[in-house]
């Protein structure tokens, strides 16, 4: 599990693809810039960040030739000059700022040196994360004052990577240069994590992060330069500070959803069924009743498409657990009361004491997804509650809570039989409203919010789990199985 | 030298004054607050907080007896209880807060454990930063979410301080209960630092810090009670999140700005001036040629009342300096270049290298007199002005430079004379314009933006210095001798 889980997902674009394509985003990008230069509204400062061997060379490479370059420049910063050194550190950052109507392109940025510091064990998690908050207050100010602060990371696997470096190593493709800014730093578990903390810490409103899958050169390229594009056209309809709402990661041609992604093969036969059920169930129930579960406070999140089976998973939760222990909330549309508090009230309320379970059937997360797609609260609000949330869920696992988000995941074709069946059986028919055809309408724009809401609330301390529900058999299994591993690990 | 200097005013009320004034306030106070219960578009919440036998209690008694208290409620916390030890540390406060039309005043609030653990050094310095910062996005959240969060200080001096608990103690006020909550924390400099520091930390512009000076009763509850009706009032027009330019200290019956209450009658006569200027001259020059002092980069800031002087006094001050390693600023106007980057662009460029010194005549503080008085910037854009100020000089003093701030103080009188003067004199008639005038006529106003600008923005690394210069000699000696002193304590 990791952030921004749909960077990983494969990208491929035919060459044929690219040429298609290629001519509308060149004169749509050089179209939003000139009006951005015309208007002198707002600068764009673009961050370039990423894994050496991703390409971001190339990629700015690009970005020069689409664009009208007597308008853009590129700032790259090594280690400080002796003028630099003798200054703050943001000094040269500052000095470079674009004036209205340009556009900078920042490369080795002020993320640079917290990070490598962060990774090489030069600074404390506190003193990072110190820093992290001093470069929000930048940004914050920069967007408030009439920049366009676009932050990318590209990246690339371990192996493609390495592949990657050896080609250029090796010769063959001599005339390209690769950008080393981590040539010191090996692309271990570590420096993602430590990318992964900045990158979430970092992704405000007004300044959040996209990440670029950069296996593909092509498909790399189109999607930095379509997310400039549409942040710059968005940017032109709105007012300084006001909150972007980017994807968390834009795949090349067409975003794809890492919950649509999720591999729904998998199944389990009835007999295999039982005897995992049985296992895992025992296994819980043996968890739950250890002596350091009486000091844990558990919450579980249940989200997924409607009808993938979310109530049932969760009885075979409860079943192991003593009633007296653990509660389920069903969230629903909030009461006038609930209505009449900031929306993370009623969780708040919810917060289960040390050796309590809250098992959550939806739960705050329909802020950024039922509130987002109906339109129930405005961009703003819903753009800002993804730090929100984090920050909640970081309160929660601050005070020693374990933290377990499952979305359980079913094609559109197992939705439609599940309505189907539920009409036609009379005690099932509760189950299934007007509401829920409604919801099917807007399949993409769930399955986008959803995506969204994984990238940018899988955190350490709480990542989400994605579960194939297209069996059940499989996801209630699954479920349990994880529960008990993030148990075990907790305890 | 403290922030909210304003706070340590004098202020004193009469009864007959009180008698007058209190009738107005207490309709206003209910009118304001009978139109939030009936839009229900916000809830309020205050925080009181201050030094132990400043009368926190009687001040919220008189709320109850000013508001409709059939929506209001007080909540005080305690140590926690067993339930909300087994749960995170904001729960309470999350579970407690008011729904939209009601009103809760909070006592030993989420401010007290941080400031509590970092006065008696269970916490590092990193770790009280990180938990003001969580605070921070805790009121934002609020902020945005239709709860209008007011946090009032109440101070005290330490004098007063032990007279009103002697008083309690000794039986003679035996039906009065002093809310002790700092009863093991002495009044004593470092806990001052310390709320100091947060107070400035967590003065956003949608959540500001108020200091209620507190030695008159009477005039402290008119102060708490204004305050409370002018942010409702405020925040009736406004939109959710949107900055409250409320003062930063707020006295009795009108607010006095700390700059009108510099005592102008110093002065000095020819014969000591030229004595003390040769001394402190010579002082200064020794001081820069100092081999430390090459390492150091010195920011010296000089604002204040037009004709105030501040020409002169930067004379006088680079008179003993080597003109290789200074540079003046005269800020005027900004040109077509810096209106379009964001407004500190132009002082970051000119933030000195180390051995250099940077002498602003007039600053970035332009953002938050002359820019909010004349209307230049929106509301907005000044309330969050204090902060980014406050950060910028934060990121000077953590490179290793010293700032030095001076307020040049005149009286409305003395400042019609040199204007005067100016106009008669031929080689002096360039100094003096029709923006002079129309400054002049917004006198008060000014005034109030330079109290709230010294208040909000005297920190610990960059204090101001209020200086009189009624009398110029005056004027010239005590700047030079303060930065002697400050270059010396920084060597």
């Amino acid at each position: 599990m990791s952030v921004f889980q749909s960077a990983a997902l494969p990208v491929s674009l035919s060459k044929a693809d690219f040429k298609k394509l290629e001519p509308a985003l060149r004169s749509d990008l050089l179209a939003a810039q000139l009006e951005m230069i015309a208007s002198r509204a707002f600068s764009t400062v673009i961050v370039i960040a990423g894994v050496d061997g991703a390409g971001k060379n190339d990629a700015i490479a690009r970005l020069h030739e689409w664009m009208d370059v007597r308008h853009l420049v590129c700032n790259a910063y090594g280690p400080p000059t002796r003028e630099e050194r003798h200054r703050p550190e943001m000094w040269r950052y500052w000095r470079d700022l674009p004036a209205r109507g340009k556009t900078s392109i920042v490369v080795s940025s002020w993320y640079n040196d917290p990070l490598r510091d962060r990774v090489l064990g030069r600074d404390e998690q506190c003193v990072f994360e110190q820093r992290l908050a001093r470069i929000n207050r930048f940004e914050s100010l920069l967007a408030h004052e009439g920049v366009l602060v676009l932050k990318f990371w590209f990246s690339l696997g371990a192996g493609a990577q390495k592949q990657r470096l050896e080609a250029v190593r090796g010769g063959k493709a001599r005339a390209r240069r690769i950008l080393t800014e981590w040539a010191d730093i090996p692309h271990c578990a570590d420096a993602q994590t430590v990318f992964q903390q900045a990158a979430l810490a970092t992704s405000t409103a007004s300044a959040p992060w996209m990440v670029i899958p950069s296996e593909d050169p092509d498909a790399r390229d189109l999607a930095l330069g379509r997310s400039v594009q549409l942040a710059m056209a968005h940017r032109l309809k709105t007012e300084p500070g006001e909150p972007m709402a980017v994807p968390a990661a834009v795949a090349g041609v067409e975003r794809r959803s890492p919950v649509e992604a999720i591999d729904l093969g998998a199944s389990l036969d009835k007999e295999r069924y039982d005897e995992e059920l049985e296992r895992w169930q025992r296994k819980l129930a043996h968890l739950v009743d250890r002596k350091a579960a009486r000091k844990l406070p558990l919450v579980v999140v249940f989200e997924g498409n409607d009808a993938a089976g979310k109530g049932g998973a969760i009885r075979r939760v409860t079943r192991p657990m003593d009633p007296r222990r653990y509660r389920v909330h069903r969230i629903g549309a909030p009461s006038e009361e609930e209505l009449a508090h900031p929306y993370l009230w009623r969780f708040w309320r919810a917060v289960p004491r040390k050796g309590q379970t809250a098992i959550f059937d939806r739960s705050w997360y329909g802020r950024v997804l039922v509130e987002r797609v109906e339109g129930f609260c405005s961009e703003a609000d819903w753009a800002r509650a993804y730090n929100e949330i984090n920050q909640f869920e970081a309160e929660m696992a601050r005070a020693g809570a374990l933290v377990v988000k499952f979305w359980l995941a079913i094609s559109k074709e197992e939705q439609l039989a599940r309505f189907k069946a539920r009409q036609e059986t009379p005690y099932k028919q509760f189950k299934i409203t007007d509401d829920d055809w409604r919801n099917r309408l807007k399949w993409d724009a769930y399955a986008q919010a959803a995506g969204d809401m994984i990238d940018r609330t899988s955190t350490t301390e709480a990542p989400w789990h994605l579960v194939s529900a297209e069996d059940k058999r499989h996801a209630r299994v699954t479920v349990l199985k994880t529960l008990c591993k993030r148990l075990k690990a907790a305890l």
